[in-house]
């Protein structure tokens, strides 16, 4: 039998894994909790109708598809004209057919008729096709009708099934000539599908590909029962059929946070706050938020007359960490940018000091509204910081921050372990229409944060930084030297358990060196080992396994030691 | 643009139904944590060689495939001969082909020279069948070769492309004539596949039917650096495509706790405990934990001499609640079963009294070892819970619980809540092979339990069992009257959130009715208003929303209030 194995770029999270795993995740709830965001979980499997066209092309084709339940290609196969326009065509190929059939002899030779035959219909098609205004009308038709129903009234015309007194009404019709012709245009049809085309037929679900799509799907279904300004959080895996690599999984966490239906910055003030709280509770000290908007990078292509460019432009920025000030100017001249103009870009972009000596350089130099308007933008959230009594440690504007082509309209965030070689491990930003993908009307804008769970592992192991507490299973194990000491302990179990106290008893007869090795291997910090002598005098032997320490101590003592 | 929905049978947990489920789910692992489980979690995707023949034909029918990424289609019809059968046959259609071709004259007319290859065809064909001795090979050859090749060597004769002077070398040879072979018997083989057949080649994975399988697989896949007996906890969604009704959803959670690589006992009392320490945290005080044991089944077997017909029994046993005495009866009669037998059966099913009671009854009237050994079993349990201090409160010995046809062979498991028709919320039991379907040669004996937690849900829906607490999402909101008096509430957030308060300031400017009914829509307990004289005294409007009260206090007392 085959060893079992998992799929790629999926993984197993074993208990010394998940103990870490779980320490990221109360970490992250425990802040979003304390900020009033309200929990959320969607299905796994979304409608592929609400997926689809939410993540670009390349987004589509990596989105996981579920098969359909059932006899999902008999469907398929019993109704392979769908599609309107196969119907269309399969209309002109009856048309054409019973008129080639018009005037020819029944009593001819057989080949010479069918010779015949072919020929008329060859030159029936010929006309149809002339007939057509649209070229792509035309090539479909050249490529369905005029080389495949050939090959077809061929077949059809020897088949000794074929009564050629009989026309067809419709391609469908229920004699036995329709039924011939659907079957083989059928069989030719199904083999002609592309994986595409039939994805759309055979699958109607996918799996979850982030958490905005759903949470928006949520909203525009639970719109009149939400309470807005609507504060959720939201921590599931999602999906992606990606080239699995080093880092890059098929199945991961996402922890998202946002806050729709106000425009009030102190949002924006409060995820600042919230990064940093997350960041101390996981114990990592040197890190920057970076912050921009999307205004400042508006104003920045207004002042180098990027019109049209835009898009060119963030693009080129938010490569400039990988590959340098050389590598974005190459970009923009091929771009069509002016030297003067990437000379003000990079003069602009190194622009240095304080977030409030950028903000009034910028504020100088921009000449557009938009540009203004997220400057003002982001001093207000200095300024709410400021008065909350936090401040503006760990935070940097930094003008080339650009977080992609997404869909963002305020202020960005991203943030960045320092002295690590990692990406981003967290990132958001405003934006304004959440829900207009749905063919909402309303204008809902939020502002949103995302961790990434598998970065921030990665990061904290690098910096040993997980709390040992996060490895250890039980507090104590009860072994014992024979089996009225075990019986003894149950007792003892009770008791610390009542207590709170995650504890255990070794469950078989065995060496006290096999109960030990279990305790280390479980990462169990307290050992209590019991046999006659602690049986007669309630003195119990209690290890500690860290220190290498032992005393004797009544379980009283032992559950107040504990319960500290 | 249509509206959005999700998939049928799966559900949306919004704010409120999530802080009940998370209850469920602390409540739950709290406990397993307690009693010494470590998490562990496995991908939502498996192998589906890893899923299939796990659960029965039905089961497998169940399992959502996921769909190949890529071109998935196109490696299908390029390699349409995938299965060895249909390349035996391919092979005959060739031999039987170029047989037909031989001594036909090149300069015949077209027409009749392909009546006389057909014939010769037919004839050829005929002689094949005849020499298969396997009735099945000669159906199948007949429906793929005699049937379709005819239609195929009609088209090919009449093919343009076809060149009559070359025989074929295999059906996939390179030559034109192969190519045009391969080209249609592969979309007739296309169009006749099943959903079935087409299911293994475009889909590879499959996920999750329950967590039991992936923890089987996980144990044989990481054997050698797991701590025996290995304790393991695992609480995730698992995916069934069932036919979606009341109570029963395509996706939901399994909260299971597993022991494996011992036999102690202990862990079957241990899962006593658990399930009542459970419910004791849930606030569910009329429950009854059943208690049988596959030996006892066995010994009722053995005693109405059931040999070969014990599956017939234990399936009518367990029905015993829903259809009766009468309905079992029937059952058993038809099975064969003599009436000495049944009324027997019913003497032994309807021993009373006390768990010591009904054990010592049958332990009287069992007549095999089978029996004894689950009785002697159980007598165990109990004498563990009453050593441990605990005893058999809740826990009541079933004669009649059976756990359908599944793989348990020890002790097993069932959890109703009395009063409330609902089955049961909890089950689990005494397995002695959870990795033998994986070919593992070692017995891994194991035993575990699972929590429905849909079924807790409605449960405790339905005898409001729900703290207030789950409702609540922040502790307290700050509500203000002007922009000014917003500003100097983001001192006050501050202190709350240092003191771990969860506390939310309203982000905008609006009317304090309006602040008001945000704050009862979720559900905030306590709220604070702001105004000018609240800045100027330093003492704050603070308000019980529940008690409707109000008094005037420092942020100093409202932090010791909520501390608390």
């Amino acid at each position: 039998m085959e060893k079992p194995s998992i799929p790629k770029g999926t993984r197993d999270f074993g208990p010394a894994t998940m103990g870490k795993r779980q320490f990221i995740f109360n970490t992250i709830r425990t802040v979003y909790q304390k900020y009033g965001f309200q929990p959320l979980e969607t299905p796994s499997m979304e409608n592929l109708s609400v997926l689809t066209g939410k993540y670009g092309d390349e987004g589509d084709q990596l989105l996981f598809k579920v098969l359909d339940s059932g006899d999902y290609f008999e469907k398929v196969k019993s109704n392979p004209f769908k599609q309107k326009q196969i119907q269309k065509y399969a209309d002109q190929f009856v048309y054409a057919f019973n008129l080639s059939l018009v005037g020819v002899s029944v009593i001819e030779s057989d080949y010479l008729r069918i010779e015949r035959i072919l020929e008329k219909y060859k030159t029936i098609l010929e006309n149809i096709v002339q007939s057509y205004d649209d070229e792509n009308d035309q090539l479909i038709f050249k490529l369905i009708i005029n080389e495949k129903s050939l090959d077809i009234l061929h077949k059809l015309l020897f088949s000794k099934d074929f009564d050629i007194s009989k026309p067809l009404s419709a391609i469908n019709d229920t004699t036995s000539n329709g039924a011939l012709v659907l079957k083989m245009l059928n069989e030719w049809f199904i083999h002609r599908t592309t994986s595409k085309q039939l994805t759309k037929d055979i699958a109607e679900k996918g799996l979850r590909y982030d958490l905005t799509v759903p949470f928006a799907r949520y909203v525009v279904m639970n719109r009149h029962e939400i309470a807005f300004p609507f504060k959720r959080y939201q921590m599931q895996p999602v999906w992606r059929a990606d080239r699995p690599q080093k880092g890059r999984y098929r199945e991961f966490y996402q922890c998202d946070a946002d806050v729709v239906g106000t425009t009030s910055l102190l949002c924006e003030a409060e995820i600042v706050m919230m990064i940093r709280e997350v960041m101390q509770g996981l114990g990592i000290a040197d890190f920057t938020i970076k912050i921009n908007h999307r205004g400042v990078l508006k104003g920045i292509a207004d002042s180098i007359k990027a019109e049209g460019k835009e898009t060119a432009l963030y693009v080129a920025i938010d490569k400039l960490d990988k590959i340098g000030q050389e590598g974005v100017s190459k970009e923009l001249t091929e771009a069509g940018f002016t030297s003067d103009n990437i000379d003000l870009l990079f003069k602009l972009l190194s622009t240095s000091g304080s977030n409030e000596e950028k903000r009034l350089a910028l504020a100088a130099l921009f000449n557009s509204d938009s540009g203004q308007k997220g400057l003002n933008d982001l001093k207000e959230v200095f300024n709410l910081l400021e008065e909350a009594d936090s401040n503006q440690n760990n935070l940097e504007f930094d003008i080339a921050l650009a977080r992609g082509l997404s869909y963002y309209t305020g202020c960005i965030f991203e943030v960045k372990i320092n002295n690590v070689a990692i990406g981003s491990v967290s990132g958001g930003g405003r934006y304004d229409n959440l829900t207009q993908s749905f063919g909402d009307k309303e204008n809902l804008s939020g502002v949103g944060i995302s961790f990434g769970v598998d970065r921030i592992y990665d990061v904290m192991e690098e910096l040993q930084l997980f709390p040992k507490e996060t490895q250890r299973s039980s507090t104590v194990l009860i072994c014992h030297f024979d089996k009225e000491s075990m019986r003894y302990s149950l007792k003892l179990l009770t008791q610390l358990r009542a207590k709170g106290i995650a504890a255990e008893l070794y469950p078989d007869e065995a060496k006290i060196k096999k109960q030990l090795d279990y305790a280390n291997k479980k990462m169990i910090p307290y050992v209590m080992v019991i046999g006659e002598e602690e049986r007669n005098s309630g003195l119990l032997a209690f290890k500690n396994m860290e220190a290498g320490t032992q005393e004797k101590l009544a379980i009283e003592q032992i559950i107040g030691l504990l319960s500290k």
